[in-house]
Order: structure tokens, then sequence, then C-alpha cells
């Protein structure tokens, strides 16, 4: 399931807000770092000491007792080797190197080793000149033109999902199991003769059983389907001899 | 970059927020619906009617103020063929099949013609059995079994990012024509109803309800079918109906 794999990555990947507002979404970054398997927060400068107590870390208050404070972000990133901005939206004239998200993953994955920090900006001003100029290189959340500034907390949660994002969970949706020819004339039968007895056919003839035998088909029930609707079917059947 | 198809695919996909409480969660959930490009929000029984003024629907106030309410979860996705429940983590034990997030995808992406809606419970409980009844599948999230529970607004940014993540990689596997909700509900009620007189379902309570509805929504029935069954079962019913 690359969980393993998932977590000794995550251990070395430091989640940076700098300069946060709202108490709430140091809570919100915090539960999803928990929710993706992530440990390591680190806080330059937030502006609300009550950070510790905010109510919206469900799940993640031990997470958030541990979190530790700078006053710069030299200091915060001093011990990893690789720093990186983030941005949402697409517009931005940055100097920097700009990989959008979904291609950021390995890259960051192949730099792991050496302890990396993602940093995360203010939700009015997002990262400063100052702060990206600790940054090797931003990576960009791909938002829509028309409102491209992304919630704090949710640009947090996406891009660790992205990190956590299982590789090679990707693809093939199991092909469904179908009924037998045998599970599906037995079907056909019971239909056809609830059908005359019911009076929806008038007549029982050749072209009747044909047409309900193809649109039973057509039905591409599984093997379960096709006996739980046969054994509907029959009850009915039964009801309606046992009254007439 | 893929945007048109993106936005193309977006149309038609509704974001159903099933009982939400906090208000913040449905201006966060819009927020991140403007973020990915989607636009069509509804909403299942809000708990506020003040939803509408939350602060945190920055840059998705048009949103917002267009989104529709309707008093069930059945006339919120009348119109869509497909329904897709969501929830977080592993453990859960569902009837469903359960589809993880990156696999969800391009599954999504070969039904959307038909529309789909995407829902997300409440905040406490997320969806209820009586919800999920309404869904076809379910998309997981993959989270740490440690804290598997996300954020409602982080899950809603979470599914629409992995959603527009990857326009390009469309797949496109001819898709056929889904039952819309509507046309399945029918058939739901008048089998029941047949069912009930048949003594195949020996009393009437919620349980049953759902279990046929699942039932009917897994034989994955084109609008035809389900329509010439309904007329089948609708005869059947009349002929029991006729002769007790």
């Amino acid at each position: 399931m690359g969980r393993t794999q998932s977590l000794t990555f995550s251990g070395r990947l430091a989640v940076v807000l700098v300069s946060t507002r709202n108490p709430l979404n140091i809570g919100a970054a915090a539960r999803a770092m928990s929710n993706f398997g992530f440990s390591q927060l680190r806080l330059v400068d937030p502006y609300s000491p009550a950070f510790r107590e905010a109510k919206s870390a469900v799940g993640a208050s031990d997470l958030l007792a541990e979190a530790r404070e700078y006053p710069s972000v030299a200091e915060a990133v001093a011990d990893c080797a690789v720093v990186i901005g983030t941005t949402a939206g697409r517009n931005r004239q940055l100097r920097h190197e700009m990989v959008l998200l979904p291609n950021a993953v390995p890259r960051i994955r192949s730099e792991i080793a050496s302890g990396v920090a993602l940093l995360f900006g203010s939700e009015k001003r997002g990262l400063s000149n100052e702060d990206l100029s600790h940054c090797d290189w931003v990576l960009q959340i791909p938002t829509a033109a028309k409102n491209p500034s992304m919630n704090l907390g949710q640009a947090v949660a996406v891009c660790l999902y992205e990190m956590a994002r299982d590789a090679k969970a990707s693809g093939k949706i199991a092909a469904r199991a179908r009924a037998s020819s045998a599970d599906l004339n037995r079907l056909t039968a019971t239909l056809l003769e609830a059908l005359e007895n019911s009076e929806y056919l008038t007549t029982s003839n050749t072209r009747s059983e044909e047409r309900i035998r193809l649109f039973v088909r057509g039905l591409g029930l599984s093997p379960k389907d096709s006996q739980t609707l046969t054994g509907m079917v029959r009850h009915m059947l039964w009801k309606m001899r046992q009254s007439s």
C-alpha cells in the first residue's frame, strides 16, 4: 500500500507556516498533517500565541503541542537541505523555478533524505520575497485563474494529500463479474412467465421470449444480482398464481 | 493545460453537502470549488440558514449565493445518474464498493456525461446509512489510521484537487448512459411495493427500503432498462392486487 514508504517519507518533511494570522488555520494545518501521517510542524512568528489551543486541530493536539516556534525562516529551515516555497495560481511572477504540485512529489522524494521544508505563507500575502529567498524552488498548486488563492488549511491538506498519494494505487478498475448464461436463462424464463401472468405480455410466443432474453442479457447483471432478481420475480409469480 | 476540458468535466459534477453544521465549512467547500473550477453546490438540510454569508468563502460568494437547498438527498441528486459517497480512513465497514480517491477519477470521468453527484456528510457523523443508500459507490480518501477523520472543507478541497489534477489523463471508456436517480427511485418504490405484496419482504421498514435501493442502484441500469423494469413490476403489482 506504500504506507510504510509514505511514513518514512513524511518523517523527513517539515511543514513550516510563516506568519500565520488565524490560529484556526494552524489547527487545520495540524489536522491535515495528522490525517496524512506527517508530524513535524514548525511555526515562524505566528500572530497568535493561542494557536496551541486551536479547536480545529481535531485528533492533532499532540502534534500541535510539539510544534516548534522560530523567530525567522532561516532558523526554522536550518537543518533542512531543501526548502520549497508554495503558491497557488499561475500568474505570480517569480524568479524561482515553478513546479506544479503533481510533478513536484517525485522531485521531493528524490531529495527527502537530506531533509525537506515546505513553506506556507500568511493568509493575506502568502510568502514574501524575503521568505522566498530561502527557497530552492516553488511548488505551485494548479488552481483556476478566476479564484487562484486558496485557504491555508486547504492548501496544506492538498499538498500533503499529494505527498502521501500512492503512485502505485493508480489504474486498474476491476471488471465486474457477469452472470452466466444459465443464470440469465433462469431469470428470463421466470420473468417471461411472470410477465404473461400479469398481462404485460398478452401472448406467449418466440418473439417475446427473444425480446425478454435480450433485455435480460442487456442488463449486464452480476451472478448475485441475477439470482436475487430471479428470486424476487419468483415470489411475485407465486403470489399472482396463489390469488388467481 | 487541459483547463477547458477540466471545466467541461467540472460543469457536470455537483458537490452535495449533507446536513452540514458549521457555515464556515460550507464557505470553505465553496472556496475550494471555486479554486478548482467547480460550480454546482447543493445543500441538503444545512443546519444554519446563515451559510450564504460565510466569510470563509473568499472569492466564492457568487457560487454560494447560487447554491441550491434541498430537503432530502433523493431530491438533491434526482438529476444525477451516478451518486458517489465520500469517506476518509480505511476501517469503515460498508456494503458499498470502496474506491481510493486516486483511482476514482478515471471512473468518474467515464460516467460524467450522465451527471455525477459527490456527497459529503456532516462534520460529526459523515454520511448515514440512509444517505449511502442513494450512492452507487464510495470514494475513500486514503488517510492515516491514527487520525483518519478529515475536516469537511479540507476533504472537499482534496477531492476536487484530485478531480482537476490531471485533466489530460481523462480515460475515455465509452460510457453507457445511466438511469437518473429519479428513475431509480421510481423503480425502487415500485419494486418495494411488489416485494411486500408478494411476501418476499415480510415487513416494510427503513432497512428494507435501503437494501432495495442499494440493490437497484447496484444493477447499473440504463434509463430505458430502468423504465422497462418499472413497467414490468408495475404490471405484476397490479395483477397481485387485482386478485387479492
